[in-house]
């Protein structure tokens, strides 16, 4: 999907909204149990339910391989599921994949190319050579971890460094906190203003948490186009309104998650029913935002 | 795996050569691919010809899951077998996983309980919380990403940074170069700084690449005792003799791994057979080296 497709589907659906699946076996309603494939069933009725509302969905994986093979057959059931029935909705891998090049070229294959997925998401630690990979796929994306919304991020994302970058090297942009020489940088920045070099904002999204709202007019700084993808809302505190009023850009630029707060909304038989009903009142808050500031 | 049993098989076996089992299924000999599952019946051969002389057996999780639900399958079997056979071989998971606690806990089970693996490799950027989640099967280990041995080292791992750590603050050993009140402290010895805090040399490793053997020392120098896990000997270039030199300690401390250079060294229907040479020939290497440092 192009940026320019993921835009056209957020203006038509006036939303932003992407649903998380992370769909746990000890946590979806009872009765589904009993179905061949209970995650499968679980996700499907949840797309079916949500798909008006949302823009993406992204499952993560972690709950997918708790279940071994099985858990596998699921997530590649849901994959085909959504590419069939909604395939206007950009698709996540919530991986946090990354390898040396070689290898990380092997996990772009499983996701991008054998189940199909948009995009996934890569943690930055190994640098250029195990991103890059992940961006031979023409309109597929990067998601970087760069602020996430855990309290660890406050371990190494949030420390200081000593930016190796001069002054009006490596075209960074007039308004970057790069160009003023000032000390003060912090991991996450240098990681949005290295990965930048390697990337488009046609190809690269952000993963920044949205339990720092603030910390998105830093963001925008550095990357004022690239979209984000913004979890923490909700079942971990971030405020929406907050996130739209520092991270909105010009192609709105935000997909805001929603995970447990739409999946678990009810553990009943009913369940698809309020999911659609929690997915409805953030999109309803979502067309409040865009027509606010787009 | 207690870190003295660890130790004892070292001894006994006079290695600590790990075989990382990257199981490409377009790069094992043809004649395996008329079997029902070429990629276990590979990996049992080359557990069969090398148990003898490694200590260590590490799947990479990419080769598996670019085979989707069949390549779990491959993985489940694989672990299975080395657990059966050769159940004083220490496992390694690596699949540089890491997210928010509340989803690394899933990848803990998928990897630590159910697939009943010793260790897993886990990437440090989202910080303390997800690692520890990992931490909590008893006499199974984290192996954290410090210093990895592709180019993109040098993007983050390689930053110079402002060290929060105040002069004697959180403990930190005499011989430290946090001690030293020094500037010039890079991310990677950051990363093993304060991980320290969190884990103990008996559920923590680290990987360290071998193409900066001499770097061995300075992580030697903020973790003396802790077991390194050294990729980058054989087909990425570094010096085994090198390794020891700046990186044993005296309970060994290391896990050298080589993946390439032992599985691929034939490709013709003796792939086994060479295996076990190439294999040997690192055993008898580090036979040597154990006897002259340890």
């Amino acid at each position: 999907m192009t940026r320019t497709e993921l835009f056209e589907n957020i203006k038509k659906k006036k939303s932003f909204l992407c649903v998380g699946l992370d769909s746990d076996i000890t946590k979806i309603p009872q009765h589904l149990l009993k179905s061949e494939d209970p995650i499968f069933e679980f996700n499907k009725q949840i797309i079916d339910a949500t798909k008006d509302y949302c823009i993406s969905f992204k499952p993560n994986m972690a709950f997918y391989e708790t279940q071994g093979a099985k858990g596998w057959i699921s997530l590649e059931k849901t994959i085909q599921y959504i590419n069939q029935t909604c395939p206007d909705v950009f698709t996540i891998a919530d991986a946090k994949r990354g390898d040396i090049g070689n290898t990380s070229k092997m996990y772009a294959k499983a996701f991008l190319e054998t189940l199909n997925f948009d995009s996934i998401t890569v943690a930055p630690y190994m640098g250029e050579d195990s991103v890059k990979p992940f961006m031979e796929y023409k309109n597929k994306w990067v998601i970087l971890l760069a602020l996430t919304s855990n309290s660890g991020a406050n371990d190494f994302q949030l420390t200081e460094i000593n930016s190796p970058f001069e002054k009006g090297a490596r075209g960074i942009d007039a308004n970057s906190p790069f160009e003023k020489g000032a000390r003060g940088i912090e991991l996450y920045q240098h990681v949005l203003e290295t990965s930048k070099s390697w990337s488009t904002p046609d190809n690269m999204m952000y993963v920044v948490g949205a339990t720092k709202a603030e910390m998105l007019s830093e963001v925008r700084k550095i990357v004022p186009e690239n979209f984000l993808l913004v979890p923490g809302v909700g079942a971990q505190g971030g405020s929406l309104s907050d996130v739209a009023k520092y991270g909105m850009n010009k192609q709105c630029g935000l997909l805001v998650n929603s995970s447990r707060g739409i999946i678990y909304a009810s553990s009943s038989e009913n369940f698809a029913e309020k999911a659609r009903e929690e997915a409805m009142t953030l999109q309803k808050e979502m067309e409040v935002l865009l027509e606010k500031y787009l």
